[in-house]
Formats: structure tokens, C-alpha cells, sequence
């Protein structure tokens, strides 16, 4: 990657806004655009889009569309349109976004634009969890009576959250099972030291725990299940919408439940930040820039 | 330890309430005297101090003399004079209380009373410091924008809190350095894989750290030592009254200070309310009963 | 699985008179065959292969095929032939074996047997990647004149043998960095608190290393690389033939290398017989016994 | 601490040899004597004592005393008497010996000497336990059928080589209990995550265990004890002459006995050889060298 480069930060909230200051402080040119309410800008914003055309590369926010099909821009006081954000952009530079959907690329391909999703990448995914996973054992921390050391937790699922949640639950000193679906995810969970469980088979397990935190995207935590659990556990969701916990059930089971969604950029945006900056580094590697 | 014991809890915070549970869920015979504000109860408070006498053991809050030199209960619609409450207790039975001062020890032998101090004990220390320990990484992850893992962060002192403290937030992986005054204690912190440092040559080492948590009752952070903090750089005092950082200083220079006091109470009472028990338990071995 | 079924252990070395011992631990009617000089057998062989028609299970050795292409069987004093085997076997019982090739599923499948390979076993190879791991600790310790605590180590490859071992590295204290080739990889060696390098970009950051541990099956430290080693760094190499490491060029050089081969069955042979015993249960299940 | 000191390393065995290669790699003046037959000196063996008065500092070996009260010298062809060695040291100079007796240090003080005993010192005495506990580490390694990794481990004793070897185990991934004296020292053991059992109270509890260690110079594991482990538990004896465990009793009720003596220098020499510099840079530092 050469130095200095000319890089758009275009939108988005204050994670935009810390990612800008990350790249001036690798000495990158940086202009911004669409962050005006952001405290602690690293330099005034655009007045307009003009010098866009020759930047070497255009960060836009993640997700790059926000409410009515605008660009996500809550820092900033009009709305953008997408369709005449993307009319200015560079046909030759390097355009990265988080979580194109389809519309956007078709409307992308018809200026000649190649959008790079950063939140597609594996390894902004596994740097996710991170501050992901620390988030989560803040939130239960703070919910919870009892110190994690000491506590019986079970995490459901062993994908890259029940893999790092279950790392940082045992280093604080929690008697950790995790539930899998296959043999050989229960030999890692056993080669790590925590105790395994078959996902389907939890029926007549769930009592005894003082948390139980599921990562699995589907409904695996319905009445009957929440029923089995201790009256004083508390149940915390990282699975995204819709979440894997019947809500309505555990309302009227009195069963606490917690359900953390976006943690990185609420609990760690620093480190969310860097995450992203350090994708967007990939992709420019990868483009030969 | 015989059972069930007829035991008299007086006094005290949520703390006191979760203990009266704690013990009445081992099956002795509790009795609960002005704690009558306190929700979840096991059982109704006394409305005298009648039956006392009989107790095989009473216990008094920590500390045990609130403000005015009144029994410490806050949740007691009644003031509670110390001297009244030694009145009635059991010259036979064992009665602990927390915090003991001269003046109570001299009252308590005037009526033939022996006060054992609960939180004079070594292993209720010890056990008090797991949940201050993690209520200190509670409020480092809510107060830092960047995971504790990949951090840098120094903690002062090697005692209690700090080696707990570094063994934690090793194990979350942040990089540990740890302060201390001498050889045997910095060979120690190298034994358990952290980085070593004097306290006294301090001066010079304290750039570059995100986080810093002092656990030294003396006034180690001053105003010469606050300037030399990264900016960004977080410092958590858990040192007691007075702590050990110049909070005057500290606002001049911007430095972020956090004082957490009090943490087990805070942070996870019930695992504050089973370490009191299992002193009292301890006493009670000791005690032959 | 119901309980007990008829199994017969056929063959094999040290690893299989254990299985068989576990096997009769689980209350399973255990018959063996081709064992006669291991000591501690659970019961005498058999001395013919009459009854094995009547068994539910059979279990073959790992590998299953010897030298010769007869059964590998080292602790039989007779020759056995793999025909004559499979000919006995019972064409509606679970037949396993370890490490099965074209020729020997192609006999079976003659017979109208099903071989079900239990080292083709996901779950296997994780199981069998602990007591590897843990062996190339020991065999570290042995040959360095430093303590792992406090080494500086690198690991080359994260598949299941790079994972637990950098694991452990660390957990005894030692400094880890892990090659890999992917960035998502690389998220994951951070994730976990190690240092991560591209297998690609290792030339000239090499030296400073007191163990290099190779996992990668492919020629990964050739005379060039060696050349950049430290003078008393060991270099150990868990790959399977040929090894990653030249071993000529090493020899001319002076690096130590240790070639660590068949690490479970050597070093935690009590294990590794679980781990199969563990397969062969997974399979039957599967198979509805 | 100055540099370069003129330093003498007179007698010992090879963790001499590497002390004075450490010393010299340091930069300082390394001078030799009485260790003619060590491979590797950093410089050829003076071949008298004459520059030795004029040395900032001289290091005498651990134990300084040998067999039939000569200086500890194994690799020397010659006795050398500890009389004369002392009759030419520098009275101005530190003398630093290990494991000084009272004979020895009224010799020193007749000739107005003051001997410093590096291994009295807590630093160094840390230091070695990392050494040893890693060669315990690998000595059950060795002769265990299974893998740490998931083991039922007892260590007997939470001192030094307690504390770090309870750490170590569980941070394979053993089951760690330990056994103590005091309610405090069981409070730290569960502050670390261990289960704790009282020394005293051993008995009934030690069925069960794959592995026990035991740290305490005193018979802790007499027949009555021994009767109770499992047949296949081994054990590991860490405690100096004469050990802790019944050997006779034992060998008779075939329990698998290690007795491991001297394992810093054993097992990892180089570390060893470093914790004694340190130890002697310490007192230097002290005496205003």
C-alpha cells in the first residue's frame, strides 16, 4: 500500500468519524463528507462532493443505507441521497461499504462501479467478535448478581462468538459448557477444556446455569426450554434479529433476558473503528493500490 | 458445624437480606431484625430484639456502626442504638460483626461479649477481592472505547487486588504490566508471565498505557505522574479513602479518573453475601459450634 | 447404543489392548483376536475368528493395513491375512478401521462389508491433535535448556495442531507468534492473543526465536529460512512424511531438529485409545446400534 | 550497577559455565577458575587465583560446599579447599555463594569477608520455582498414559511451587484441586479457580486423581494415604530431602513413584543459570556496585 493516500470518509455515525481520524493518523490525506454533528473531527467537513472524483479510495458507512433508502448519515443535518452519492464517485477508485444489498450494486455496476463490502469479509467478522464477545460479558457483568468467576454459564452455539465467548468466560474463571451440533465442534470444545453439549439434545440440561448467552441465529430458546431454566439465570442474546429467544415467553416466565445487538460500536467503537480501517487496508492491498 | 443453627441477622444493607436467604437456604433458623425496608425477605422481621438471647449466633453488618454511632441500617425505619442492641445479645452465643472499632470492642467486653470481626479475616478479604477484581473490569470495559483485550494496560501494586487484577486481565489479553517494590514480588509477577516494574522508578514507564489501575492506598499518582499518561489513557483508583490519585490534579490535566469504591457490594452482592457467610461459618468451626 | 454388544478388537498394537480395556470398562462383551503378546489384556484372545460372525462391531487396528499388506497386527505372533479377515466378518455388523486405502474398501465392498474409517473422523482428528500437542510439549521441554515460560515461540500453520498449540504455548507462558495465509487466520491469532505473520512474508523474521513448531505439510523451512534462525533455536516438526523442515540442509547448518511422528500412541496412549474407543461409539450410534 | 565489572566464577558445575557466559555476553570481564572440564567456556580457565583480589565481584558455586568439605567443583580435575579459595578472595569485593552453612560463613567472617547467599534470596527462590514446576510439568508428561489436557490433578501444598504449578496444570487443562492449611490460603485457591481441600483433612479424598504432586517438605503421603489413591495414580515428589511420600510403603502397595531433585538445573539449565545472574546483579545493586 503506498503513502499517503486520498481517502473519503462519506457518512455514517461515530465509528465513521473515529475511522477517519485512524487514517489521518497513518498520515492519509482524508476529507470527509456528511459528519458534521461528529464531535472531535479530525478536520472540517466538505462543503460538497467535488474533489471526490480523485480520491484513491471512498469508505461509505456500514450499513451504507440507512432509513427511506438515504445513505446512512445520522451526524449529518440533510439527507443524502445514495443514487447522487454514487454519481460522484471515482470510477477508478476504490469504493468499500458495509453490507451492500443487491439494489446498491446493480445501481453501482451502472455507473461502472466496483462496491467492495467490507462486512463481508471473514476477517472483519472474526475482529467483530471481539469487542463483540467483551461486550457481551460487560452487559452480563452488569446484569448479573454473582461474579462470572465461579458462575456456570452455558453458550449456545460454537460459531465465532461461542468460540471466543467461551475463551474469555474460562480465563475469568466460569464453569463454561457450550452447545454444538456436530462431533467434531464437541472434540474442540473439549480440547479447549469447556464441557459439550448437543444442541438438540439440551432438553433436561438447562437448569443450573446463572447465564446462559446464545449466539445461534434461529429459535432455540423457545417456552419450553426457558421454562427448564433457573429462576435467577439470565438469558443474553447476541443473535441478530430476530434473536433466538422467545421474548414474549420469557416475559411472562419472569426469565431475564438481555438482547445485545451492534455491541462493537456501542461497547468498543475505538476497536470497531480499527477493525474496519484494517479491512479496508485489505481490500486496497488486495487492488493493488 | 452442627445444624440447623439458630443464627439472628441485625441490621445491614441488601447485603444483610441476601445473607439471611443465603443462611436460611442452609437450613438454619433465622431471624431478621431492622432490615424491614429490604425486598425479597426470607422470612418477616422481628419486631424485638426478644429472642435473642437464645441465638446460637448473631451477625451484624459491615461496618457495623453507621453514621451518628448508630447501628449501621440503612434499610430500618428506626434508629438502632449500639449499646441497646449489645444489651440484648447472648454472652454465650457468637456474635460477628464487620469493621470493629475500639470503642465497640470496649462496650462488647464491658457486657462479656467477645465480637468476632468478620472482615478482619484474611480469606474474607481474599474473597472480597474476586468481585472487586471484576467489578474493576466492569467499569474499565464501560468507561474504554478499545476492548481490554489488545490493551496496555499497568497495574500498581501486588497484593491482593493486584494480583488478582493481572491475572484477569491477562487472561481477557490485554499486555499486563505490574508494579511493585520488590525483587521477590516483580519475580513473581514474571513467574505468572507479566511485565515487571518498580513503583519508585515509575517516573519515565507511564506513556503508552490505555488503562491504569492503582490498588496502592498511598499517593502514587500525582500531578507529575498524571502528565505523563497517554491522553486517552484511563486510570482506575481502588485504592480506600483517601485513594491514590491526585483527583485535584487529575481535573486540571483532563485525565479520566474513575473511583470505585465499594465494588463487591455494587457489582455482585450475592457473591459478597456467600463470602460474609462462609466467614461466619469459619468463626462458627473455630468457634466449636 | 444399547448395552452391552458383542466387539471384537482384531489386531493392532498397544492402542487396541487398551481400547479393549476400555471397551470391557463400559460392561460391552469384549473378544480379542491377534493380541497375544500385549500385556494386561483384559481377557485371553481368542484363537480363532469363529465367533466374530455374531459380533455387532468389530474394530481394526490404525493403520489398519501392516506391512506386507497383511493385518497390521505387531504383537501377534502369527501373519494374518487381511482376506482372510474380512472374510470372517460379519456382513451386518459395524466393521472400523483407521486410515482405510482404495484396495482394502474395494475387498470389503467385495464381501458386501462396510469399512467405516474411523481416522477419517473429523472428531478424531481433533481429539488426536490434544495428546499430539501436549507431546510436542514434552518433547520441547526435553530438548531446550530454557523453560517454555518465557521463550519466544513460533508456530507455523494454524490448522487443528496450530490452534492448540499456540493454545498451550501460551498458557505455559511462552511468547507466541503463529504463522497462517489467510487474514481471516490472522484475525483469529489475535483474537486469541498471539502475534500473527504471513506464511508467505516469513524471510527476515526468523531469527530471535528459541522454538519453531511446524505443522505445515509442505517444505516450509528450507535452507534459506534455517539460515535465518537463531544458533540455539530448536526446531521441531510434527508435519507427517516428509516434514516440512530440510532436514540435510539442517544437519549442514546445525539446527536441531526434532521429527515428532505418531506423538498420541507414544507419549498418551491411555488417551489416544479413548479418543478411538470415542469414534467407534459415534459410528455405531450413527448406524443405529 | 556499573559496566564493565571485573567478575570471577571459581568452581561449579555447567549452570556455571552458562552463568559465565551470560555474564560475559553482558559486557563484563569474566575471569574463570575450576572449571577446566566444562565445554563451551566463553574463555579458557585461569590458572591460578592471583588476579582475584582485584575482582569487583566474585561468584562461588550452589551449594559452595562439595562433598568432604572442598569447594563444589565437579569440573575441575583438581580439590580445591575451600580455606585457600577464601584466603585469596578480595576483601573489597562482593562475594556471592550459594547455600552458605555456618562453618562457612565464620570462615568468611575471620578473614573479614561478607559472603552473600544468593540462594537465601525470595527472588531467586521465585525464579527457580518457574523452572522446576515446568520440569514437573514434563516429568508427568513423561510418565503418564494420558494427557494432562482433562486429567484429575491433586497438588499438595500451596507455597511457591504450589501456586505456579496449580496455574500450570490448569492452564493445560487439567482438573486442579489443591490442598492448604489455612481458610485464607483456600480462598486464594478458589480466587484462581482451583477446588481447595484442607491438608489435614486429606483423607477420603484422594481416590479418583490421575496425578498428585506434592510440594510439602513433610510425610504428608504415608501408607494410609497411599492405599487410597487409584492404581494408576502417579506421583510426583517435589519436596527436598527426605520428601514426602513413604517410599517403602509405596514401592510395596506399587504406587508409581517420581521423586524429582534439582529439576531447574536439570531440566533447564540456561533459565536456571539466569535466575542466579539476576540474583547476583541484585546484590551488586544493593552494594552500591
Amino acid at each position: 500500500m503506498k503513502k499517503p493516500l486520498t481517502i473519503w470518509a462519506v457518512g455514517g455515525d461515530l465509528r465513521q468519524a473515529r475511522l477517519a481520524r485512524l487514517l489521518q493518523a497513518d498520515e492519509h490525506l482524508v476529507h470527509i463528507y456528511g459528519l458534521e454533528n461528529a464531535p472531535e473531527l479530525p478536520r472540517p467537513c466538505e462543503t460538497g462532493l467535488d474533489g471526490v472524483a480523485r480520491a484513491d479510495c471512498v469508505v461509505l458507512p456500514v450499513p451504507v443505507r440507512g432509513e427511506g433508502g438515504f445513505l446512512n448519515a445520522p451526524l449529518c443535518p440533510r439527507r443524502l441521497e445514495l443514487s447522487r452519492i454514487l454519481d460522484a464517485l471515482p470510477p477508478k477508485g476504490v469504493v468499500c461499504a458495509g453490507q451492500v444489498d443487491g439494489a446498491l450494486r446493480a445501481m453501482a455496476q451502472e455507473r461502472g462501479l466496483a462496491l467492495h463490502d467490507y462486512l463481508a469479509r471473514e476477517e472483519l467478522a472474526v475482529a467483530n467478535a471481539v469487542p463483540t464477545v467483551e461486550g457481551a460479558l460487560q452487559l452480563a457483568m452488569e446484569a448479573l448478581p454473582v461474579t462470572l468467576h465461579g458462575s456456570r454459564t452455558l453458550v449456545l452455539g460454537y460459531g465465532r462468538l461461542g468460540r471466543l465467548l467461551s475463551h474469555r468466560l474460562a480465563a475469568l474463571g466460569a464453569a463454561v459448557s457450550v452447545s454444538a451440533r456436530s462431533w467434531a465442534d464437541l472434540a474442540w470444545i473439549e480440547a479447549y477444556g469447556y464441557t459439550g453439549l448437543f444442541t438438540d439434545g439440551l432438553d433436561g440440561h438447562l437448569a443450573g446455569y446463572d447465564l446462559v448467552v446464545n449466539t445461534i441465529p434461529a429459535p432455540v430458546l423457545g417456552e419450553e426450554r426457558l421454562k427448564q431454566l433457573s429462576p435467577s439465570c439470565l438469558v443474553l442474546d447476541l443473535a441478530s434479529r430476530p434473536g433466538g429467544v422467545d421474548r414474549a415467553a420469557a416475559g411472562q416466565l419472569g426469565v431475564k433476558v438481555v438482547w445485545a445487538l451492534a455491541l462493537p460500536g456501542r461497547t468498543a467503537p475505538e476497536t470497531a473503528a480499527r477493525a474496519i480501517r484494517d479491512a479496508v487496508y485489505h481490500i486496497l492491498q488486495e487492488q493493488g493500490v
